[in-house]
């Protein structure tokens, strides 16, 4: 009877085309996104300009330990203890025909130590984005831990701005900026030098679970943002105190979430250590994003 | 100075537990989703009443060479040319701890033969839903081809009943059903036998593009959700009349489905082959979700 | 100069047409809405079967005193100091063309005592609504206290339901439903007779502040919605147990609500008396809706 | 028989507070808004810097028996039959304690002439709001004839700003501004002087339906926002290019605004006068709104 079948069927497969990125459905031909536009386009040109971005940042001295357990084979914290928390509107984004999006990212510096590769910087264990198509290319091709919350706009009141985020209106996250003063661009201080085979860079953990053989692999691999951004061009940067929270959430709050949320909110703060606001525009299209080995 | 960095230090990274499944960032321990609940616990008892599910079916007599043209290597159309557009809303998913989402799905039936196995099905194209979360365990876990829409509620009046999907505010899909009838369950027909070493089930195609190698894969295979779904009980099903319309986008309107809307709006309809409305309970975790070879 | 400026206007002022429902903009014509579609049509048809509607009902035993306090001149709390917290999901609205809404209200029995008229029934002390269409022509048409607020889909787990309700994601309220059995339509007790010059069914009290002098009304007055609505057809009925609760707010998480939000949180819960889903069809335009003397 | 109900009731009615505002539910104590903070206080420290606004404004020649159609009694088009629509961005909102909203509004210019007054300004013949809460204060207390729609955050790219309006999901409003080119502020014309016993400002039409007696009105008067505003601190301005359109809307797409927006759609655009973008901070409560004669 097989061939009842295969006699009902015709040919007409699509082929993958070589050198174009693709990500499920396939089916319809390569994808448009961050490094990729129609026609082949890259977006180098809009990038140096675009998009307008805001960044909303608190850090706080934690404890190392707790740190080292968030860190992958071959990743150790580095420097203080000290946790970067980040919120950062963006507008404008040209892969994105000029439309926005917000994130929120948690990050500590680490040294990575592979087999040929060492790098160091921040190392981000997880960035929630308000915009899904985001989060499936930045998951799928360059490996950023990204999932998905609400993230609605800043509240500014009585000189103070407040920012939440929150997953189907479970509010997980706050954080409170106060006394933000403006800081001359010429004051900020350049990061110090490192070891010249050390690249410098972000940090990330790609893994992509292998279907059928639950608690396999299909991808697993350390990969990094090199820190080179040359479109970045930073106009204003206020200065000030800064606090932020997690909220613990049962199971049922936040059921595909609440390991993630619980784990940050049992991280010690043993001191806040300031809150920044950047204004900026510019940025790369990650495109120099590589696997560390 | 490499030693110099290294003396700063520590070591206690995290290491995988075998056998659980994980998904990005899996820094904060295994990742709880439709087949992993919280402490190893899976959701079979749940499943046997819930969600409480609604579909909205349409079906149209298409054009043989262009669903073998959206078809990948292995894959062939079977049978009449017949696409299905299902809509479908789910309340109470137990791995969601009660919240539900809904779905849009294009699909056809192809015959896959590989060089091990040979399956027979419905081909799911795409699936949009509006909700991140089962996307990313959906794309990742089991190879389903999903992404993000908006899909409001449905509007009923005078005895239409009209679904639409937008993306970003841009409206894409309509589906209009009329004259729906309430059917005998008994009236519902029995697929046709087929031969016993093909498979039965839906189809997709799993794929994961290399970071930094542009163009290169890390995942690509085919996969079965296998057609056996014991649970699923259905109470009430309604047969009438309906339509469906993709509407053309441009670049600016959808820069990351564009391509997909596009082609399903190209697709040829013959003709109309009615609607269904369905609802059921019950469900299967899909845990037997396999590559095919 | 006056008459410069006279020379250049042009007359051609509309007139508003007798009979006509208006609500602002009054420019643009007669204004559609629950009672009066468009070419003058009402709805009477339609509201026979629509919307398909759901209620999560909560009552609980509180302090008569507190009741008392939140009534207008002339309202009077009667038989025991039960609140009423009821949850409703309409769907298919026949003025809204077939879409829907939900609303969340508080009630008590009241007594109205007037120079001319004397009524009885639930007394509405706020009406949140998920929609602002319906708020507008409900406030000024027919005087419902109606504000808005956020109104996720129930949240149905383990026997279960869970429903919430946010202002601008500050989750002001939630209910609680366990245990809910179904009834029999005709265990619904009916009603005890009363006097038959007291006007059964709703009771609200309209009011709109006169612009620029702050403190005055341009509207004050009690209405009644009269109880009869013979199209309401039920067709299931579960009772269980049940529990409610209100969340204290600050002026800073809900700037135009928290002094509602804060009273209804301080209503004493002397102990909860039962739960009740109730789903039905049917409705009427509320065209009967009167002001009492 | 009435004395056995009157028996079961108790006193305890509240009392409007004098020089209170209110809006309904008024059973909760007077309600708190722009105009009435908690405690009675007002925000005439904060409305000095704040909210932070952008306008995009874009202005077209019509046809003035359109213009004068649109106009209630006393209401003439003045000047060139000119119209402008605006959206406003408004950041920061002290009655909202640091949240914010978006506006879309429509105005001409024209003449009020009645039994005492004159007045003189834009006519904001409709003004769509993405907020429930400011539209109640808005229409009740100071007569904006406010309705509800979705403002999605302006989309940037290839130096053209687009901007669009929604209702439940149907797009009827787009606006494209390019070419946009700094202005000096020095540059801003001065508007000519007019008669003294003109008052300027922004002209309404304060009207709302009285109940049961449907056709009449409770309220139906014209306002007046008188045209100072000293805290306005215009920091950035740019000129420039710009279209509108209106998408015709049939009853069920809008089935609450649709005769709003046709007419809209209908107005005669002969041509098109620019396009305006505007930074600035600082705000008046409206408290000096006031009933002309």
């Amino acid at each position: 009877m097989k061939s009842d079948i295969k006699q009902e069927c015709i040919s007409g497969n699509y082929k993958f085309i070589p050198g174009k990125i693709y990500r499920m459905p396939t089916h319809f031909g390569p994808t448009t996104g961050p490094r990729q536009g129609p026609d082949g386009k890259n977006f180098a040109k809009e990038n140096k300009e675009w998009p307008k971005q805001t960044d909303w940042i608190v850090n706080f001295l934690s404890n190392e330990d707790q740190l080292a357990a968030l860190c992958p084979e071959g990743f150790s914290p580095v420097g203080e203890p000290v946790v970067t928390v980040g919120l950062t509107d963006m507008k404008g984004i040209p892969w994105l025909a000029g439309r926005g999006y917000k994130m929120l990212g948690v990050s500590f510096n680490v040294l990575f130590e592979g087999k040929e590769d060492r790098a160091m910087g921040p190392f981000l264990t997880v960035l929630w984005e308000n915009m899904a198509d985001p989060i499936l290319s930045g998951r799928e091709e360059i490996g950023f831990s990204k999932i998905y919350c609400e993230l609605p706009d800043p509240i500014e009141f009585n000189d103070t701005t407040r920012l939440e985020a929150s997953w189907q209106g479970y509010k997980f996250f706050n954080m409170e900026l106060t006394d933000m003063k403006p800081v001359s661009l010429d004051e900020i201080p350049v990061p110090p030098a490192v070891d010249p085979d050390v690249q410098l860079g972000m940090l990330h953990y790609k893994y992509m679970p292998r279907t059928g053989e639950w608690g396999k692999a299909d991808v697993s691999y350390p990969v990094l943002t090199p820190a080179d951004n040359p479109n970045v061009k930073v106009s204003e940067v206020f200065q000030g105190k800064g606090t932020i929270s997690f909220k613990k959430a049962r199971w049922e709050d936040m059921p595909t979430q609440y390991m993630i949320v619980n784990t940050l909110a049992e991280l010690e703060i043993k001191e806040f250590r300031g809150a920044l606001i950047r204004h900026y525009r510019g940025s790369k299209d990650l495109s120099d994003q590589r696997i560390l080995q």
